[in-house]
């Protein structure tokens, strides 16, 4: 297997998509399946599946096609899925929640350690098998439990602040929901932003195309 | 301006990205920006931002850059956000209401005009304005109302079977957030699948990446 480091972006992330259909299939009962298979699934090209996991190697046998749960293993590992990360959740509001209670988390190799939130209405209550601290708690906490990753859903204005206060309690990863650029002061850490509304213009846009 | 059906999905991928960069920059009161600056905030190469805008005629005047508020508005029209969608929501769980009281929808030009689960808890309960109704309900509802989009947070179970009920209904496009792709017989509707999941797997392996 090739380094890890050399893996490109969009490479990356094509490589969730894989898991997620190669994990379906295998739950299937599915023991084996193409290239040419697998993209009808996908809706990604046969030749781009195949140059994709080429860069790990590759995985496939010409004229049998992929080993459904060798490439899952495989692509967990690269993935670190088998690895266990340390979440926070700061924001318990209706994604906060949303978010405590979904098996995503557990899919991703992600264990939720706890949540944080500022209202006193929200603090002090039970979400998801743990008790909701103080966001003043939270520094603490992360150097405490070697928090890996915060799930930032909180508003807009508070959230390059509190991601400044959390990479400096070693936080290495924020998974933002607050609908904005974080700015981080700590360069190495690792930012994902999730901006859902992007996805609902494309289908709007999708939609009115219908009528043309 | 092309005919907007000719415009390939990785563009259009790009499309609210853009949009959502132009539109903080002109509530900041920025008039004028070069691909290169535009570039460095958004993370896309300067090439790339010119030969995607290209697409559309282009907006861009060499040695002066692009009008924000014009292509804004240009982006905003190509998208369809100053069109507006009526949407309802299906599954009123904590997604459900975060999405509900969101203002991802008002931005992408989306109307809520109602909210449906088939749990007693719920249904009749007050939420964004809207008491909850049967989901029995959603089929008439769909038709009297001309609805666009559903808004599917509901489980992976039953997502396939309400779509199609919904699309029988007139419905033309669905969010879709049960972690599974959707089986709907009417072709011509759209489906935008959101896998959260995706983005956290990409975010767990940057942050293990960062220890190689």
């Amino acid at each position: 297997m090739k380094n890890d480091k050399k893996i490109s972006t969009p490479v990356l992330r094509r490589l969730p998509k894989y898991y997620r259909h190669l994990e379906e299939l295998s739950r299937a009962g599915v023991e084996k399946i193409s290239s040419k298979e697998l993209s009808k699934l996908i809706n990604v090209t046969a030749s781009q599946i195949r140059q994709d996991l080429n860069c790990f190697g590759g995985f496939g046998q010409q004229g049998y096609g992929y080993n459904v749960a060798g490439l899952r293993d495989s692509l967990a590992e690269i993935l670190g899925v088998t690895k266990r990360y340390t979440a926070i959740i700061i924001g318990v509001g209706h994604l906060g929640q949303a978010l405590a209670n979904h098996n995503t988390l557990s899919r991703s190799g992600v264990d939720l350690a706890g949540l944080f939130d500022i209202s006193p209405d929200v603090v002090g209550s039970e979400v998801a098998g743990h008790t909701v601290l103080n966001i003043s708690q939270a520094n603490r906490f992360c150097s405490e439990n070697h928090v890996d990753i915060a799930i930032l859903t909180l508003p807009k204005s508070e959230a390059s602040a509190v991601a400044n206060m959390l990479a400096e309690a070693g936080v290495k990863g924020f998974w933002n929901f607050a609908n904005t650029e974080l700015s981080v002061s700590n360069k190495s850490v690792s930012i994902e932003n999730v901006y859902m509304g992007d996805s609902l213009m494309k289908l709007c846009y999708d939609v009115s195309a219908q009528d043309l």
